[in-house]
């Protein structure tokens, strides 16, 4: 483990969490809602610093209350919000707002998050007040990343490209993408990685990544990226399959790493010898429309402009068309995607997205294409908005590595 | 990886799948509930063998409808469901349903899962429709274990075994609970463990399990079980901390064991030389407790009067109780949790539940007690409900192993 890391260096300072919690109080107050509820462990950890059981109430102005089941004490230990309350149950919710004096007629929820079960439950504990879904005002807050935030994710970054450092010593002819998986992961926990990808509201599952050889990589997938993969069951999708390693195919890795819950997302790939031309050349133009997508992203920029322009420029244009971002039904409608303390942060890179890009916001650009009887090929950086383009937080070239 | 295993062997079989839905539907048919839809990839799993994007709904008497965004191609590959059909969105599920005959004036949904977004989308497209939470008869099939999936449980018993076997090799002193659990995580990887632990509703996070070397053990968690850990980071407080283990203090692992989607619970004590008394004897007597409870698992016995016995005559009696089942806050009211795709099934073995245990319930008991200044002892084994009483699915010994 990388040794100047520290648990103390994962407590989100007292300022950081005051500026969050102030951008999302403008929110409440233009829209006239007196509070915000949140009870999932990502906009919790985010707008309090800790993940416990319990309900962070964000008022439109004053201090917001975090209302613990489990752990009151570990909250108090890791959270700069000064008003932490035993929660014994919803049933006195109600009652201990009004007695702090916070008004509780119109509450914003996340209902992309929120079960059902848990939002009747909530709905009779607050009788008379009007609940309205706050999740996609949530997501456009964590959107813009602090510099706090950039920190973190480019540190998430540097240790990411130590992970593809090591994979060419990894690689050898007959073994399995689990074994490759296992292998790669064993590198990920020695730097630190805390492993549990979080998603937004998309429901998706993930566990490490995608490790796909060859033909691997155009397997049909339930998942919302381009990657496709077999994983060691129906019931485990994930990580890879048995499929072993031969020479002069593509090692398709495609993984996210997280630091303090901050990920960065990065595809490479590799290859034991040369591979087929045809998946150098798809290879190449990908890097083509990376690029074309990284010099566009700067504040001002419209997501769908630039999936139009590119699209148009790169895709259509060349016959890219058919196998690019996914092979046959693997293709998804975007080039890329926000991401942060989840894989599925806003913005996504896509033909109906027209709020403009803003500074800071983190955006991983993922041109991929199927080669039909090779495999995938292609890249994946996560970047930073800036006025000159793209910054890439994710370090290490882009080409194929051959072995 | 365990040469004999393959991705057919995770195939569900068709008559599983059939039986399953006989199940669902009888409920169905008493409750006079027009059909099930499911969402979460734990039920789809359960009623089609296979997880994707979609819809799988089970009418109240007919075939199956298992309508699929993503992937079509691969639900057909792994699912013995007839009726794959591609799904646009929910706008066209009901005119699909309505064409194949299904009625849809009462739907039953797993309120438990479904976030109130989606459970929105649903409701417009089936206007008129009245909808009814059936979160807990879905947990009650899952509840009773069919030998099909007993002899899946029976195999990530015996892999988890081999992976408690392979820790006393793993110690040495000076070594970070972190670098313990991927020690212990690299083994269970090429044993296949499919990493992904799902629950069925809590909530929960959940990666690898529980590593906490002395008094870690003892520190506040947000965890739903008894076992305290520091963690990494606040944004991860899973698997475990920095702190090193040193000589005469409890190393005490809580992990779980997945194959092909199916989990093992169990939880061992090993330490570097001797313990001290108190955390021997702690440990003794979480183990009669252990057995005091194991030889009560069998059909017709009650959760509730289970959980009073034992409390009654060991805890309450030996002045067990502080700290028993959680240092301090940790303190949880519960003996045992059903296990199974999920890690928190049913039933639990509490004093307000009252439902009769039924052949091949599967159930993981966990005694533990933390000690004061020394740490978490105890013991977690799977157990299956039989005439007989709990047959323990989880080999290995239960007595604390010195290194």
């Amino acid at each position: 483990m990388n040794t100047d890391d520290s648990y103390q260096s994962g407590l989100v300072p007292a300022d950081e969490i005051a500026q969050r919690i102030a951008r999302l109080q403008d929110f409440l107050q233009q829209q006239a809602v007196d509070g915000a509820l949140m009870l999932d462990p990502l906009n919790m950890y985010y707008y309090t610093g800790t993940m416990q059981q319990g309900v962070v109430v964000v008022p439109a102005t004053g201090d917001p209350v975090f209302l613990v089941r489990r752990s009151v004490e570990r909250a108090r230990l890791e959270s700069p919000v000064q008003q932490i309350l035993p929660l014994a149950g919803f049933s006195q919710l109600r009652s201990t707002l009004a007695d702090l004096g916070l008004a509780t007629d119109t509450l914003g929820v996340a209902e992309a998050t929120l079960s059902v079960g848990v939002f009747k439950a909530l709905a009779k504990a607050f009788p008379g007040t009007a609940f309205t879904d706050i999740s996609g005002v949530l997501a456009m807050i964590r959107a813009v990343k602090s510099d706090y935030e950039v920190g973190l994710i480019r540190t998430a970054g540097a240790l990411h490209a130590q992970v593809y450092g090591a994979i060419p010593a990894l690689l050898r002819e007959g073994m399995s993408e689990w074994e490759l998986g296992a292998a790669i992961h064993q590198k990920m926990m020695e730097l630190g990685y805390t492993g549990i990808a979080r998603f937004a509201g998309s429901g998706m599952e993930l566990f490490l990544g995608i490790i796909s050889f060859g033909e691997s990589g155009n397997y049909p997938t339930a998942s919302i990226g381009p990657g496709g993969l077999t994983g060691l069951s129906p019931a485990f999708p994930l990580v890879g399959g048995r499929k072993q390693l031969g020479r002069g195919e593509p090692v398709f890795v495609d993984i996210g790493f997280g630091y303090h819950g901050y990920f960065t997302d990065a595809t490479r790939v590799f290859s034991l010898g040369p591979l087929p031309q045809a998946a150098m050349e798809a290879h190449a133009l990908c890097l083509d429309i990376q690029e074309a997508v990284r010099c566009r992203l700067k504040p001002g920029a419209i997501p769908s402009r630039i999936y139009d322009e590119v699209w148009g420029e790169f895709v259509h244009s060349r016959a890219f068309t058919k196998h690019f971002m996914g092979f046959g039904s693997n293709q998804v409608p975007f080039l890329g995607h926000g991401i942060g303390l989840a894989i599925d942060e806003f913005p996504v890179i896509a033909a109906k997205v027209h709020t403009p890009l803003e500074a800071n916001m983190i955006i991983a650009v993922e041109p991929k294409k199927g080669v039909a009887g090779i495999g995938l090929v292609g890249v994946e950086n996560t970047f930073r908005v800036t006025a000159e383009g793209g910054e890439k937080l994710t370090p290490g070239t882009d080409e194929i590595t051959m072995v």
